[in-house]
């Protein structure tokens, strides 16, 4: 018997936008609005909501900032769409410039915080929620931030913002399924909102540790076509359409955008089961060295780059 | 703390060789023989114990016959190595060419059965017992074949054999991790022997099945390098490494092994995610379809081949 609330929430576009500096055509991102929604997809991500000033350089694509003009454009002609979710980082948006929701072309906005950062997210979060938006907060590195300053940061998401859904995301993907139950049952000593789930997939584990979530009540889960995203990637969203029993969901459309689509984009640009990914999962490090160490000569020097880095933690 | 009876086989060669037509050269297994020994792998399957009479076919290569001077040419020279295992189908050994195992450079046998086809599998463990081995059953295909017969298997396994361990095998990459929990405590209702798990990747569940079956105490691991096996391939042996905390595994020469062979070997042989082995993972099948169609013209119309495997199903 399938859970009603369960929702899931495509991030190809937000978290894939990481790998190549976002910038995907409207007709790839109308492609696949229209595939996610023909799929059952309760949400889509399109990319972030970034002030232009604070990003100059002119390479970065359309997703980076999420004009309402560009979202319209993308997700326009498809009939009982997901609804479009932005994700917004603490200091980089124009508060300003953003238009009730009545006015604009999406309905949700999360906001990506670390756990230490969480009193600036929730001010954010609550002002997106004065203007009409559902929200989200997504607790980031919550494999490294697991000290008193976590039960503190799940305890105010609670009491002090209006977030809809509180979210843990395994930024590195060092966490294990038993990690992943500890973890919610912590959240729920002081949580009773509905809480989410974001893995990446450093060590094959960002879809077990999503049905873990599954298994243990989370509700929200994020998935990417081909688990497209940054480094490792994400819980692929077929595997995960392929897992849930509601027959809203139809992994059909997904494999023609992986057909069509992404066989020819993972040519391109590089994200999956790649080693230098699988040693900072395993050590529970942020991806960005491995990332550096992959666009170099040395790139297939798997052993040499895991004595590096763990020696340079010993120092 | 780590648990010491934790044994962890290494089955690239010859899971492996079901990819290649178990065609690697003698210089490639003695170095991945090398490898895992470095990396504390307690035991590495070289091959199947198959009869040359029954397969004729000349392009086979020696690992899917395991001559005792093949295994002795490939494994010369190392020192405190692993120990040695061979695999072996019902009916297809010739049982009076099988030397004593105080004559012979392998230690172990595992007899690979479907369920129903136990009977036999235990009159031939029982012969390679006799001869002085340490045996295994490993029941294949366990996702479909859980009806009475199971538990009349596992009954069977305890009483009539001296198999030393009995693994569970979930051929089609088909179990989530509550299956492998409910499995194992199934089992036990039988068992007092050690109990094993192999499992196959269709998924991405190999890796988070197998650190299930870990804290269900189950205690033989069966993993291969860079995940190299038929179709979807195995739990990699790099990401169980990273788990167990014996500090006698080293992650390090398996590496090495990835960096300098199994990398050119990918670019040759095709193994890993790839969506038709999800979708049969996924619907419970047997690969051998989705093989087949990767080696056709529509190798990449996985919507299409959906469709064809469910609707042959309602038929």
């Amino acid at each position: 018997m399938f859970r009603e609330k369960i929702k899931v929430l495509d991030c190809t576009i937000r978290d894939g936008g990481l790998v190549n500096k976002h910038d995907f055509s409207h007709e790839f991102v109308h492609k696949c609005y229209a595939g996610a929604s023909a799929a059952g997809v309760d949400y889509f991500e399109i990319g972030y909501k970034n002030s232009r000033k604070l990003f100059p350089d002119p390479s970065f694509g359309p997703w980076k900032f999420c004009a309402d003009d560009d979202i319209r454009r993308a997700i326009d002609g498809v009939e009982h769409g997901a609804k479009i979710s932005v994700m917004a980082d603490v200091g980089r948006v124009e508060m300003d410039a953003v238009r009730p929701a009545s006015e604009s072309p999406y309905q949700m906005v999360r906001v990506a915080s670390y756990v230490k950062g969480v009193d600036k997210a929730i001010s954010m979060v609550n002002a997106f929620h004065d203007l009409g938006y559902e929200t989200c907060i997504n607790l980031m590195a919550i494999s490294r931030d697991q000290g008193s300053e976590l039960d503190e940061a799940f305890d105010q998401c609670e009491k002090e913002s209006h977030a809809k859904v509180i979210y843990l995301v395994d930024s590195f993907g060092a966490l294990y399924q038993e990690d992943i139950a500890r973890l919610v049952a912590r959240a729920r000593k002081y949580i009773s909102k509905e809480l989410g789930f974001h893995g990446h997939n450093n060590q094959q584990l960002a879809f077990s540790n999503t049905i873990e979530a599954v298994i243990r009540e989370v509700n929200y889960l994020d998935a990417s076509v081909y688990g497209m995203g940054r480094a490792a990637g994400n819980c692929t969203l077929e595997l995960l359409l392929g897992f849930l029993k509601n027959p809203k969901y139809d992994i059909r459309p997904i494999l023609d955008l992986i057909s069509h689509d992404f066989i020819p984009l993972r040519k391109k640009h590089e994200w999956g089961y790649i080693l230098p990914y699988v040693i900072m999962g395993q050590l529970g490090l942020h991806p960005q060295e491995a990332i550096a160490m992959r666009k170099g000569p040395e790139a297939e020097h798997y052993r040499e780059f895991y004595d590096k880095v763990v020696s340079a933690g010993l120092e």
